[in-house]
């Protein structure tokens, strides 16, 4: 499904959360304008993002907050359970491990792994950390989906591939690298880098009661 | 500058990245079509974002990938150094504090808080952690500029405010919390689960050799 782009994708999360936020307050109804406001695009750009995925409002109508939500969650595949590995078991990792929230969208950590010797049998997030070579098998069991990467930049790529190999074919990215995926695997980069730029933005424009009058 | 719309200010980042890699093999010129390609957008858009800066390319000729890559880093306030604090030292923040890359942008760590007697003298990224309470003193003394936020959630505002009250004026919040953030305060969110979203909706989309003939 490679004619969805990236982006789009993002947004969706966006709208969902917005939804989210919609739906908890109680609200029933909303519109491309009032989602493209909370997210910061145009509301021509919400209605071709959803456009990728069918017909969900009424012309005039908007949208119906709940159907529109459970729709997003379906299209975005949160409606089933997702098995999660750590691997790397760093105080990243320990911290993740720890995530609140984590399993309220169903991502369930079923598994940690690490090389170093000191580190396996160790206790973390109620799981027991298990060596590297374990994966194959535990990937099995567990029925492994997405593995959160949270190990040094130089033991990235190859505990990509060994993920890969082992059928684990999603990967959360917290390595400050740009790993080499495979066909069929999706990588997805947390960037802290990003975020602090994005606030480097912010913080060097001039406040608005500092600009001539 | 509440008129740059936030998802421009995400895209500048992602297109400095792009500017980066190119500098970095040594290509001379890039176009609207090669930044938007990359970046999963419109060329259309791409113009449009670096619009609201000025004019930068020649039509027909593209842009110069050093020149406008400087443009960005300017833009962004990346041409200075940041002075920034981890506020909350459990394993998040230390893990932050040995990130690597950090200082590649001049963002310098300059100091860490917790509120734990217990973790109060401790060092940490080769610093020692310091009470909050002496956030204002040590604000002022540093110069910080950026905090970043990895206390749990329900401290999360408090942490905030106190940061604001202090002078620091941008937050790279880690807590699965949304910031009330006063006027003149950019508070940017990361959000693990987002990431694991995106994750989750290309797994769960056919792979091409599923699909039938």
């Amino acid at each position: 499904m490679s004619s969805i782009p990236t982006a789009t994708v993002s947004r969706l999360v966006t709208y969902l959360r917005i939804l989210g936020a919609l739906d908890e307050e109680g609200v029933a109804r909303t519109s491309s304008e009032h989602l493209a406001r909370e997210a910061h695009v145009s509301a021509f750009q919400v209605r071709k993002d959803l456009a990728y995925f069918g017909r969900f409002g009424t012309r005039g109508a908007g949208y119906s907050v709940p159907t529109l939500r459970g729709e997003l969650m379906r299209i975005l595949g949160l409606t089933r359970p997702w098995n999660i590995a750590i691997v790397g078991v760093g105080r990243l990792g320990e911290a993740l491990a720890d995530y609140p929230n984590l399993e309220r969208y169903d991502f369930r950590l079923r598994a940690a792994f690490d090389v170093d010797p000191a580190k396996i049998g160790r206790p973390v997030g109620g799981l027991t950390v298990r060596h590297l070579d374990e994966l194959p098998r535990v990937a099995a069991e567990e029925e492994l989906d997405i593995g959160l990467l949270t190990v040094p930049s130089e033991a990235a790529q190859e505990a990509a591939d060994a993920l890969y190999a082992a059928g684990v074919h999603g990967v959360l990215n917290f390595s400050p690298t740009v790993i080499d995926a495979p066909d069929g695997m999706h990588v997805e980069p947390v960037d802290f880098l990003a975020g602090l730029k994005r606030v480097s933005f912010y913080l060097q424009q001039p406040s608005p009661e500092e600009e001539p009058a």
